[in-house]
């Protein structure tokens, strides 16, 4: 990496606020080094044109080194912007159609920092895990369909699709983490009552776990595992689950480690034939939006994320620890967003 | 009810063993006033003679009162039983046959119980809701599939089924529930994501609001709703929610309040033409089995929406208040299984 092209999608709400830290944060550790193209995606670009993700944009996209996304979405129950428009023709738009195989959400719980969870829960416990949520399958396809649609015989379904091409592949990349981390790989499911998708996932985890003799594996039900996420979060080590019980199991990390507001995530195209995507795990927040103290650490930490991602992991451990850092001068002190930014770009240039 | 039936379904691991102390408390609180049929069903007789529910016992189950279920299921991971055989075979089964649309599991932080929430979460809070659940659709109807079982190619897939009338049911129901209650009531999905199913539900609640112009909605994403619950649980009254979400949901909310020691259930059929079905939250923890050491309260609160179901809802009182009482003066105090069983039947005689 010499020199490389960044596509920044602020998107909504609090989006380009944390993103526009990031970016500052990124040059600073890295000068010189990147090349930031702008796009207008979102809710605005939507009501002022009725484009969500123009083709052209898309084919754009497909050439650049990285993209930096803030976040996209409507207020949920907003009348203004149809439920889900944004989500699914921006974001996970760009999740299937760049093949983002490997949703990467790291949760680490900063000493210091505010968390939900009781004093004896935590005490003297390390909590630093890794969901590696597959992103590119489950119920997340779009397979669905409804008849008799408005009437009173309404039938409506999901279909949660699933390959072994598909589960073998972040599988995979689960076990390599977890044998460059601790060693330790627990799969979430729901095999009992996900049959299919159960045993396919089941024997993806049992087969591949036979390469990886050195790490230890476990399963939890998805239900036990909402349990041992709040009684003892230390316990895990790297997790790796499906599409939706991702999405639901890491908003609760993130909620147990301090919240969302500290939450990174890596989009990772396993080939590298398209751009992988890094954006903080948290949402547009509209009801913050604009008022320049949403926390902007989530968007700089998948910066690091994105740099590692890139081949720079010693400019990663850089923004990883100044980040650390100012978690730990901050304390209870509530900062303003680019006053987050402008620190952590200090403690890293 | 002059007299009633009750068939007991001890099941597996602490499953009988809690039973046992339901049983003995709902009969201090009743004396006289039921028969109980102790059905042998669960893994052991699985093991013996290949059966899980014979169909000469679901139709003798049928004519009975109601059912009081302990748990059922192998340790996860168990090579004894095949995965989900018993819950499949015979929860589920009895949930489905019996046409059980409406899975109730309040949720109560006794004071002094410990839970795994920081202090300043709950201080001066009061947390007490109910999650009403779908409980014949959604993911759980086993309408999946799978092709080239067991080679690269395969394809596994699970079906979500929501009917109109389905929804409509529990919806209603939760909406009943939320104005005999403190008159709100949130539904939790993702119609973000799930946008067939979401329509749907969305749909339904709408419509069944405007009949009850008194009780307040709102709407969360399954994922935001696992920060709600742990950030702040008494927001929280009623709950309505789909089979998955509220397995996920349910859970999470007996590890905030205690931890599913203390949850109940009810899987209550809405027409009264098949018995219901009365169990607590957890499961048949092998682990703890034949010590002695499980805690009943789950399988004794449940007797209390037995009780209610069944039209007596001053004995239901009376159980209610003797689980209260009696938590709070355990304290910290670990108790067994027939001792916390005695100590509540004594408190309701
Ligand atoms: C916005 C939404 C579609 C998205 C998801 O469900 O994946 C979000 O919740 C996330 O976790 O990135
Ligand atoms: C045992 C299992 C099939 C069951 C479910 O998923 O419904 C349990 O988790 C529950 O919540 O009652």
């Amino acid at each position: 990496m010499t020199s490389a092209k960044i596509a920044v999608i602020g998107g909504d709400g609090i989006g380009p606020e944390v993103t526009a830290e990031a970016i500052k944060v990124l040059t600073a550790v890295a000068p010189d080094t990147f090349e930031f193209v702008d796009y207008d995606l979102g809710a605005e670009r939507w009501q002022r044109t009725g484009e969500v993700l123009p083709d052209s944009v898309l084919e754009e996209l497909k050439h650049v080194d990285a993209i930096a996304l803030g976040a996209v979405g409507a207020a949920p129950g907003s009348k203004a912007i149809p439920s889900g428009l944004l989500e699914r023709g921006l974001l996970l738009k760009l999740r299937f159609a760049f093949d983002h195989a490997i949703n990467l959400r790291p949760s680490i719980l900063y000493p210091g920092v505010p968390t939900p969870l009781a004093p004896a829960v935590l005490e003297g416990r390390t909590v630093d895990f890794v969901v590696v949520r597959e992103g590119t399958e489950g119920l997340y396809c779009g397979n669905g369909g409804a008849v008799r649609v408005g009437t009173a015989q309404e039938l409506a379904t999901e279909v949660s699709v699933n390959t072994f091409f598909g589960v073998e592949r972040v599988v995979r990349d689960a076990f390599g983490r977890a044998r460059a981390r601790r060693g330790k790989l627990t799969l979430l499911h729901k095999h009992n009552v996900l049959v299919n998708a159960g045993r396919l996932w089941n024997r993806a985890f049992t087969e591949i776990a036979a390469e990886f003799p050195d790490v230890a594996t476990n399963y939890l039900h998805i239900d036990a595992a909402m349990i041992a996420m709040v009684v003892d979060p230390s316990q895990f080590d790297v997790i790796v689950t499906d599409n939706l019980f991702g999405d639901i199991v890491t908003d609760l990390a993130a909620a147990v480690t301090g919240g969302i507001g500290l939450a990174a995530s890596a989009n990772i195209n396993p080939t590298g034939e398209y751009p992988s995507m890094f954006e903080p795990v948290h949402g547009s927040a509209p009801d913050i939006a604009g008022k320049g103290i949403a926390d902007p650490t989530a968007a700089i930490s998948s910066m690091a994320l994105l740099l590692d991602h890139l081949g720079r992991p010693e400019l990663a451990r850089r923004i990883d620890e100044a980040v650390s850092a100012d978690i730990a001068e901050r304390g209870s002190e509530k900062l303003g967003t680019t006053q987050i930014g402008d620190r952590i770009a200090a403690r890293v240039a």
